[in-house]
């Protein structure tokens, strides 16, 4: 089942998209909902981010490029990191290039959202706690990574997490590809076999330092591939079991976004 | 004003504290509000952190120890962190060290709560875009840091963010001294004059990167003077215009909070 947020005359709507159709419902994703008997056709819908999440982490350089580079032991640390909700546009939607940089990266990412509270899970049972998918773009300006690491300031700007377009139920995430062609050319292409840190021990992890909540989005990582682009690319973020992404780098001064 | 979260019988209520008076409100305390006629007396609640923010964000190292060792030119990028709202805590609750480890950080910090939404602000109006003001406690585990810098999991754990007693609106925050007590010595005591990125420059700087909501909470750097510190030991952060923020530091069996 595909769940979706759209916009028809200035309204936004939730709803469940079943071949081209947009049936509206109504009620929480992750509890009670039900159909309100409305449906909209692809071109009256303007589709935003598939959710507004509760909070979005992400695991850094999480990928290899063949299996036989996969390590024997995992990094007893992993680089995780926070982006800020503020960060969160939908398919179609411009990413802002800040102010004073000429670049910034795009990384395809499969997305994981969480659907229950979920506290020191074990690695077997992490796939109860999950709702679903959707792809994910951690756009990132490597100029504003301090010296000393910290990554916060040059993930968080405005606009650098699109996610979209839908968030797929049915889905098996040990199994899809990871794919991103900029300007219509294949840039990143990788099973998420090519995992470090595999989507169970990374979500179990994470649940034995902090809860998680419904509506949190934990963005994988990125395929190796992943280059540096400038206003007026166009990046698609792909995984065929969920859809594309599809969004144009822009500078500020193109936005509306941006006073 | 000092606004208050409370429980009372297991029902959790918004007010306003006045002479331990807890005068219950309903609304939204960054929009419409009114009292609503009940109150309570200090003795029948139990105060929760004021507020479930809206996410948290912290500042690393922004406390020098003498006026004269502020330095003249400012970091470029100054290193900002995200904490998950999971980890917020109220006072009294217990803060529970991780597994493993048998000592945590305390820092007391001046925690600025955001009212209105705010993106690209000139330093000068800053204080236009905040609410007002509470005591927070940025519990870091430094054993979880990442060797390159990443700090986000040893800042995450469950209970590691302490916030209270009260958000204080009418509150000059260049005039007031952060401090702290453990087992009731003084730890840190000094003036938010030692900051090195002052609260002006630095909520600025983030409306430059994002857009920071009504909720929104920023932690603006500790003392020096902050300690390891283990199961049983007693911290009050306090900010004298605001209050006490006191918490016991327990280790993971001893609470009910974990499985």
């Amino acid at each position: 089942m595909k769940f979706t947020r759209f916009e028809v005359k200035g309204a936004v709507h939730t709803g469940v998209a079943e071949g081209g159709i947009f049936k509206e419902i109504k009620g929480d994703i992750f509890g009670d909902w039900e159909y309100t008997g409305q449906s909209f056709s692809q071109d009256e819908v303007k589709q935003l981010a598939p959710l507004v999440p509760n909070q979005i982490i992400g695991i850094g350089a999480n990928y290899v490029s063949v299996k036989s580079d996969l390590p024997e032991t995992l990094p007893e640390i992993p680089v995780f990191f926070f982006k800020p909700v503020s960060s969160i546009i939908g398919p179609d939607e411009d990413i802002i290039i800040p102010e004073g940089i000429e670049e910034v990266k795009f990384e395809s990412e499969l997305a994981v959202v969480i659907g229950r509270e979920a506290k020191n899970v074990a690695e077997s049972d992490v796939l109860d706690y999950v709702f679903g998918y959707t792809v994910g773009n951690d756009v990132t300006a490597p100029q504003f990574f301090h010296n000393d690491g910290h990554w916060t300031i040059g993930k968080s700007f405005d606009t650098f997490t699109p996610l979209g377009p839908v968030i797929e139920t049915d889905l098996d995430p040990f199994q899809v590809k990871v794919e991103a062609k900029l300007n219509g050319s294949e840039k990143q292409s990788s099973s998420t076999e090519l995992m470090i840190i595999p989507i169970r021990k990374m979500i179990s992890y994470l649940t034995n330092v902090m809860t998680l909540m419904p509506g949190d989005v934990i963005l994988t990582g990125s395929p190796v591939g992943a280059e540096m682009v400038r206003s007026g690319d166009v990046i698609e973020c792909e995984i065929k079991e969920i859809g594309t992404l599809r969004n144009t780098f822009a500078v500020a001064r193109e936005s509306a976004k941006t006073v």
